[in-house]
């Protein structure tokens, strides 16, 4: 009976994916008809305001054009995932979706030569951004679109309607991109992307680098040869080579991920591949914005010279660290605004809050000549880290959907988008030596990021990154959104169209085979499925010996970043952590007073952490080793945290801390204290000196 | 000790709050800033790739002080209800603070002529829509962006600052209203709106042509002695003045409607002004766009003729009845689509599609020429009326928070961006005469629209719209986000430009002073506050012959309605409602069959029924009668519900069984069914027969 109702449901619910796909058709029949009346009204007297709502019209039949597809994919994917496919994520459906569409318009509508553009040869000297044109009288006003390569003039011409369909690349980083990456700051898994932060810094930073440079040089050789053979038909220098290493170095792969997560793999490889993706990204964008930059001196601006790589170079960190502190500072402002005011009983202002300071990280980023997707990032990490803990519970959940939303509806337009812009695209290059030596550079580029750099991490690393992993991560190279953005952006010249046509090949492959495989390569490598995050970290305290020190290897790294911040950076930001006056020096009591929240001395003497997510869920441990508790005890991994271990903690110490830190926490109840963390209060409980 | 912490407290969001001033001042400075360069590279060799990211830079600039301003608004806002100032709504705030940036920004900051705005006379005898310019080789595509006054191409170039904040009107129309609109139908209450609907529509449909006509006579007689007297500067027909009619007569009591809520006022009231008010901007809308395409054939376009005018009437009808008809296909897709699939199984994808479908309403609408915001409102009831059923409580709760968010925002922006355009406009037309006389119209015409249409109405209601009522109803006449939007659309002629200016005076007026003496208004019309909308049903059982009818002056129009969606639209769109094997005639058997869901069978035993929200909250009553079941019973209400009751229930019955019906479905564990629903299937229980 169960069965029969739930085939029935099926059933249905296809038929109502036809009825959607029929009602989408018909939506593109409404555009052809909607653009018809423009060709009537061209003979008659041209009225401007006519022709501005016509022009309208069209916009809002083009846009519902990629509404429903979405609609489409959303569709679709509920049914996959209904019926546990895997093969395919959403966002290589909606590529797919777009790629039937942009086939649709391209070959399946055709509309007449629009005789309403006029080519103008006019006596000004100039390309002003606004432009008043007087035609008998009247002044008409017109707004500089770009310029135009002067062969593709005819095409303008020929398909107004598929230029239509086109959107202006600046839409995916001014619109689109921001919601994207700031969703990824703002749900970074906090506690094992700080506990993995060394790794992840080195292949999001060197790792990227790495791979621009192998990508790039090895483009520069099949260029020389594509040369060689005659198969070029236009300039090539090696500043767009490193510009293409640059913009297929960043990785997307948010299809594995999804996977990740639902077969709950191995917390430690989600951290690096996720925390890795994040961050080259930003570093990416960077990079491609500083390799434009590069511009030397003299008359020939292809040649080498110092000078112009150093002013890159200083781009480059300009700009990152401009971006890095403007994200973080709004960040901090919203924390801070967050926590001395009483915002959290209005969730509606507070919700609201949120959303325009975050915006306003990317506009002021933009205005300041910074990027500002860069700074959205790490706008993104400070909130989730600082203001979500000052937030209600009912805001916390209302951003979290609110982000998650945008996230998905961004990023299945940009699938959407790519798919549609393979056949709609005008002055696409497909040049299949450039296309075969791509992929093998991507490869290689790729090997040269992961392979080299986990053999240099696992030198320091005491929990080695395996062979398996390095495989994942290498597979897991998927491109992207960012890839995307970075190539359309810029399509003025042969290099640059090459390069995108290109670059659609690779995101196009790598989005459905590589995603598509995943489940296979998991398979295949032996990765363990089906772990839970912190039933992984109470395994490492079962087995003892084998696993204890697994999330230890940037340990340094992260206590002292982990000290700073308990200390002082979450009592000024939060609620939460120790007060100030008891962590600052004493001259700067007065400041201590004034930041510090009255919740802070209740603190003290209360369990109330919420530093906690980021070592363990108090209430999963409680649950878990309710029955252990003395003879964890008894391993008498405390009696080695004396006063004198403050500065010299081992690795071992901090690992035993971290596994056994909120177990004693239950136990004591008080709040989680690191080793070092000595500067106690003279007013805190008697149990928490027993430990010293 | 709370007492000084909240002090505090206080004191400290105080000093965010001035820290946040401080921001915003500094962005502002950074405007100026991010200007200069541009005079600088003006000099040197243009390079359009340059000035196409100043530009850039200078809009994000530009958003930016928007987004300070809405933050600041907030800010200031949250501490006007945290210590319970009602005086002073977030709109109205917003546009102080509007009008503060607008005065720094037109006095304080003075940006010199921008030589880079060339003015060219080109041989060319049309304004196409794109325009390919070469210079010198290089090929340049500008858009048109709109025709330009003559004497104001001047402005044009002097004041690039001043234009750079001002946003095309059509943003307003396609970005910020439709959100709003949604929200408005989303969250109408619908049961007190379906009860007092025959009034609803007579006010919204009936009172706003009135309104509209009474203003346009009034404001054409004033208009006829500025000319005698010579302070007329242009031209100003009657259409114009019925223009201005339409505009005036779209309310937006948002501040009133708020202090409503906060105090409870009376459920009557608030559903009659709220009801009125959405459906007014729809009516207003679609007249003024009617109105606009009056144009008889002869050279004189502003001559009386009959054909024009019926033409106008046809366009107003066409107009609203296409809008109508495609917002609820929408939403009526919507519900078939969450219906018949397991979406709700996953939120995400649901909220998306939720979200998605809704915009494509106004995509669709303006794809075919109707008007999205008209379509958007109705969907959003369609889509709060079925829709919302189907989807998971989660959904409910995210779309319900996602377009309330939207609405705060987006309203907000509109508010605030009223007070800055006030100072920079660069054609306003302010005339004493004209805007005293409008002042004077716009009250006329609110008096012409409520008095005597209560009078009217009053004829035919049992529960009375009293007189206190009726003042309150005028006093809340405020003009809101949709007559400025609908004002500074066109702002091309003389008389255009006067009725902005007017227009902008009389938001401001009555926001402030309207919206601010609401609390006075209501205590000096001693209207009943602190009223639970449960409870007053309640009080009209417990007070008997009194109260009882007080819901009922649209009964009939109510009954009708209730019952052919209770038993076909609920069904057919929703898990609710009786399966319609029941109440489709035999011969539609199949494709009852195929429509009913599972659910609505399991509906018929058990008490599970959504309409609930149109009549009493079960919950509440069961709670609050509890202990009156025998006596309510003992009226022998039902008793008088027999068969032969069908076709001619009485406004008394009908008053009854709204008030008693969730009662009795307490006591009898069944689903409420209006006397008139006698077509019970034939396997209900028994329980639910002997009523019969």
């Amino acid at each position: 009976m169960v069965f029969k109702v739930t085939v029935n449901n099926a059933w249905r619910a296809t038929r109502t994916l036809w009825l959607l796909v029929l009602v989408s058709l018909s939506v593109c029949i409404c555009v052809c008809r909607a653009s018809s009346p423009q060709e009537d009204s061209a003979m008659e007297n041209i009225d401007t305001e006519k022709k501005a709502e016509e022009s309208h019209r069209q916009d809002s039949a083009d846009l519902l054009i990629f509404i429903m597809l979405l609609t489409l994919t959303i569709l679709t994917i509920w049914l996959f995932k209904h019926r546990r496919f895997r093969f395919l994520h959403e966002t290589g459906l909606a590529m797919i979706y777009g790629l039937l569409v942009g086939v649709v318009l391209r070959y399946g509508i055709h509309v007449p030569r629009d005789i309403s553009n006029v080519t103008m040869s006019c006596h000004v000297n100039a390309s002003p951004a606004t432009l008043l044109i007087n035609v008998s009288g009247k002044f008409y006003e017109y707004t500089l679109k770009g310029e135009i390569n002067a062969n593709a003039v005819g095409d303008v011409q020929d398909n107004e309607m598929l230029r239509k369909v086109t959107f202006d690349p600046e839409v995916f980083f001014n619109i689109l991109l921001p919601p994207i990456i700031f969703h990824a700051g703002y749900s970074l898994k906090r506690r094992h992307f700080f506990l993995n932060m060394g790794s992840i810094l080195a292949y999001a930073f060197l790792g990227t680098v790495v791979s621009c440079f192998v990508i790039g040089l090895l483009m520069y050789g099949c260029v020389v040869l594509m040369k060689q053979v005659g198969q070029l038909g236009g300039d090539f220098f090696f500043t767009d080579c490193l510009f293409f290493g640059a913009i297929v170095s960043a990785t997307d792969p948010v299809t594995v991920l999804a996977i990740f997560n639902e077969l709950q793999v191995d917390v430690d490889l989600y951290a690096l591949l996720f925390g890795e993706s994040v961050l080259n990204d930003a570093v990416a964008l960077v990079l491609s914005s500083s390799i434009v930059a590069y511009q030397p001196e003299g008359n020939n601006s292809h040649t080498f010279e110092v000078m112009a790589m150093l002013n890159s170079f200083g781009v480059f960190l300009g700009v990152f660290s401009g971006s890095f502190a403007l994200g973080v500072a709004t960040g901090v402002v919203t924390a801070l605004v967050t926590k001395f005011t009483k915002l959290r009983d209005f969730q509606l202002l507070e919700t609201a809050l949120f959303f325009l300071m975050s915006w306003s990280t990317f506009l002021l980023a933009e205005a300041c000549g910074s990027t500002g997707v860069v700074a959205v990032l790490f706008c993104g990490i400070t909130q989730a880290h600082y203001t979500y803990n000052n937030l209600s519970p009912e805001s916390q959940d209302r951003t979290k959907q609110l982000f998650e939303l945008l996230n998905f509806l961004a990023e299945n337009f940009i699938f959407s988008y790519m798919g549609l812009t393979l056949f709609t695209f005008q002055s696409h290059v497909f040049n299949p030596m450039f296309i075969v030596g791509a992929f093998l550079a991507v490869f290689l580029g790729r090997a040269a990021n992961i392979y080299p750099l986990s053999f240099l991490l696992n030198l320091g690393r005491r929990n080695k990154i395996r062979s398996n992993f390095q495989h994942m991560m290498m597979f897991a190279g998927l491109r992207g959104a960012m890839t995307f953005a970075l190539s359309i952006r810029d399509t003025a010249t042969y290099a640059r169209q090459m390069m995108f046509s290109t670059t659609l090949l690779v995101v196009f492959f790598t989005v459905w085979i590589c995603g598509g495989g995943t489940t296979q390569m998991l398979s295949c490598q032996h990765i363990r499925v089906g772990v839970d995050s912190d039933q992984d970290n109470s395994m490492s305290v079962v087995e003892g010996s084998e696993r204890r020190s697994t999330k230890q290897e940037s340990a340094w790294l992260f206590r002292i970043w982990y000290n700073f911040d308990h200390n002082y950076l979450k009592p000024i930001l939060t609620h939460s952590g120790p007060p100030l006056t008891a962590t600052l020096p004493p001259c700067c009591g007065p400041l201590a007073r004034f930041l510090t929240s009255p919740q802070a001395y209740e603190n003290e003497c209360q369990l109330k952490d919420d530093d906690s997510d980021l070592i363990l869920n108090d209430g999963d441990i409680s649950l878990t080793y309710g029955d252990i508790t003395v003879s964890t005890d008894a391993t008498g991994a405390h009696t080695s945290g004396g006063p004198g271990f403050a500065g010299a903690a081992s690795f071992d110490d901090l690992d035993r801390e971290l596994a056994y830190g909120d177990h004693e926490l239950v136990m004591r109840g008080t709040r989680l204290v690191l080793p070092m963390d000595d500067s106690e209060p003279p007013f805190t409980d008697p149990h928490n000196r027993l430990r010293m």
